[in-house]
């Protein structure tokens, strides 16, 4: 990030059309782009690696550190703070109807073993801006304002992934997740306790849910959009599949006598794509792991694993996908003389973000005159599990290149700023509803 | 191997019918079957694995052993024995004319590290059991007959691979095979020196060259073929392919965006095989060895290496297929926006053994009324590298499901005992012509 670009204004800071979209507060308010950036680059030292990335694994001492923080920046801006039985941190920012459900923002602060300085920390810091925002404008909303940091998203010390937001919304129980162990042995309970997150607070019903994130994807950069509309997030079926043919010398045996497992693994490749390619609604397929055996250059191989990971924001249709490959797959293992078996061994059904709120964040965009796009979230994110319990949407903000569980993560204050403020009138909206 | 089965006798034992192929010794002149298999499981001994397997790499005291107890048995049965500079070993059994050029047989002792008993050790047992054949019926040739035994035709401890026999036909100095080093940093020439097998004999030339060897693929097998009658060994051409793309995560982006490179790599494997079907001359393209980094389920691979083996017996035919797989490369770069490159790493040209030789194999297993077949060696032999010094050829004999370079290779040996009547006919022809 160059200083000059951290300076740049987007054009989108204009006052919006009045005709358009007419703002419950002054459309000139806006959050602050350099105490943002302050906060991600302050939170970012904690665990900071010498690539420019972060190693902050969940529930880690660093990771206490890091949600210390955020909690004293949160109390310092008027919010009391609870922490329930998962580890899940939410800090209220009181309503004038103190009986009102919140309206909540959030997303998580551990990160990837090399991991960026944004995913998930812009989610939780855009939030605290908000609120510190509202606090400087003083602004009082009907409902309350919540600020959420979900326990262990990432889900590379323990499993599962979206730990803290899966246990919020009934997806697998506190207990379970607590009994979880890392590769030392180390539980999930023992951990929260080491770093003073073992709460015991009840976490309360939001009236909505709102998680602006680095889009960790290409589009809006390719596009040159600044703001994601975040519609849906895929659904996801994974599968391991293992094909096995006869390994043989490569020079005595004849093309037509042969059981060749890698081609038939890459007829198989192939056909993920070609099925990805006929499919509507975000349609995505990829075989990203694939192992020969044994892996000689001159041996037929005899067999091949590999991974299947399947996506769509329909369900049917991510169902008529899977369908799709097996059918390939039974194709091929006849005409290869090999067996293909295939195991589903991840099933997360697509998400619909609200209409109501993913509307409000395109109207909203609009109206400041950001250049937005509609799409769906590939991967997924605390407020897939999140939706489940209450409306809920996402802002999408670019990163660099699109690169992202990587220590060169990277994104443009500028855009960082533009989600925020997007974010902000949106939850104004559903605040004061 | 079960007793029933080596105790089977083959039809083909019966007299020729006179018109076919007059043998210039009675027809009914036939090897021992009892005592050529006794060889072969003595010398299996040496070197023998729990799995029925033999480990005796090239130059090791286990190497020693087993050429020690083969020169023996080449000593009792009349024969002079020397050894040259690279270790090869070659005994004479003297013919009515001293200086004519001797006929000569032969193969290898040393094994892979998990190899077989029949490997190499087939074709100069054979060798002996002809030189004893002749002995006990008391024939006399006019060419001497030899028999070598070839050093490191394997090359699993040093390299290059058919090291003696390279050293032979000019292929490489003695100087730069003895100066070559295996993973302990042990000589060719302290190896030889180790096991007594530092010889300063020169070679003598050849008249011609027989060697019978296990066919080490499926053919003869499938077709119910005893003899195989090899008529050339396939050229080579390996080549090592890194396909180039980006690394991306496999949710959020988009099919159009990516740049796969294990898609890429797949199509490519795919081209191989339509290349090589598409290809006359016992054409062969196989992808042995493929590595895709990095390697986890939901990351679209930015880099694979792979392995490209494509052989054929025409050498035109051979570079037709090169191009033909470099037009593929570029093909699929362009479409799949990612780099491919690809070098060539080895060569070997085909070798077509010699007509007359070839015939004379023909022939004399039609006389026999052994079932047999033409066809082309794909992998390398001793007998290639000798084909460029006089006439060779080679015959080959069925291995159980065409395994080889394997404990569990085996043999039949009425199959085996064929071979060597075969051989043992045409040599003779050779020997008295």
């Amino acid at each position: 990030m160059s200083a000059a670009s951290r300076g740049r204004t987007l054009p989108a800071t204009r006052s919006p059309p009045a005709m358009n979209a007419p703002l419950p507060v002054p459309a000139t308010l806006s959050t602050s782009s350099d105490r943002l950036w302050s906060s991600l680059m302050t939170l970012a030292k904690i665990g900071a690696t010498p690539r420019g990335g972060v190693r902050r694994l969940a529930l880690t001492e660093l990771d206490g550190e890091g949600r210390a923080l955020v909690i004293g920046w949160l109390r310092e801006a008027g919010c009391s703070v609870a922490t329930d039985a998962i580890g899940n941190v939410y800090a209220i920012r009181p309503g004038t109807d103190p009986a009102a459900r919140p309206v909540a923002m959030g997303s998580h602060v551990d990160t990837q073993p090399n991991g960026g300085r944004f995913d998930g920390n812009y989610g939780v810091l855009a939030g605290l801006e908000i609120v510190r925002t509202l606090n400087d404008a003083g602004i009082a909303t009907t409902r309350p304002i919540a600020v959420a940091i979900w326990t262990n998203e990432e889900g590379t010390r323990f499993q599962p992934v979206m730990m803290g937001s899966g246990v919020f919304a009934g997806a697998f129980t506190a207990e379970h997740c607590r009994a979880q162990k890392d590769a030392d042995g180390i539980t999930v309970g023992e951990a929260l306790a080491s770093i003073g997150a073992d709460g015991t607070d009840p976490m309360p019903a939001f009236d909505a849910y709102f998680e602006a994130h680095i889009e960790q994807g290409p589009v809006l950069e390719r596009e040159g959009k600044v703001i994601g509309i975040v519609e849906s997030a895929l659904g996801q079926r994974w599968f391991d599949v293992v094909v096995e043919g006869q390994d043989a010398h490569a020079g005595p045996t004849p093309l037509e006598m042969r059981r060749d497992a890698l081609l038939a693994a890459s007829r198989l490749v192939v056909a993920v794509r070609e099925v990805a390619q006929a499919h509507p609604h975000y349609a995505r397929g990829t075989v990203g792991r694939l192992i020969v055996s044994p892996n000689s250059r001159n041996v037929i191989p005899g067999r091949v694993e590999l991974s299947i990971d399947l996506r769509n924001a329909d369900a049917a249709t991510l169902d008529a996908m899977a369908d799709a490959v097996r059918e390939a797959a039974s194709r091929i293992a006849a005409e290869d003389n090999v067996s293909i078996s295939i195991e589903q061994t991840v099933h997360f059904p697509p998400c619909a973000f609200d209409p109501a709120l993913v509307g409000a964040i395109e109207s909203t965009a609009q109206a400041f005159g950001y250049p937005a796009r509609r799409l769906a979230s590939g991967a997924g994110h605390d407020a897939v599990y999140v939706a489940r319990t209450c409306p809920a949407a996402m802002v999408f903000v670019p990163c660099e290149k699109g690169i992202s569980h990587n220590e060169i993560e990277n994104a443009d204050p500028a855009h960082l700023h533009a989600g925020t403020n997007v974010m902000l009138h949106a939850v104004l909206a559903r605040a004061n509803r």
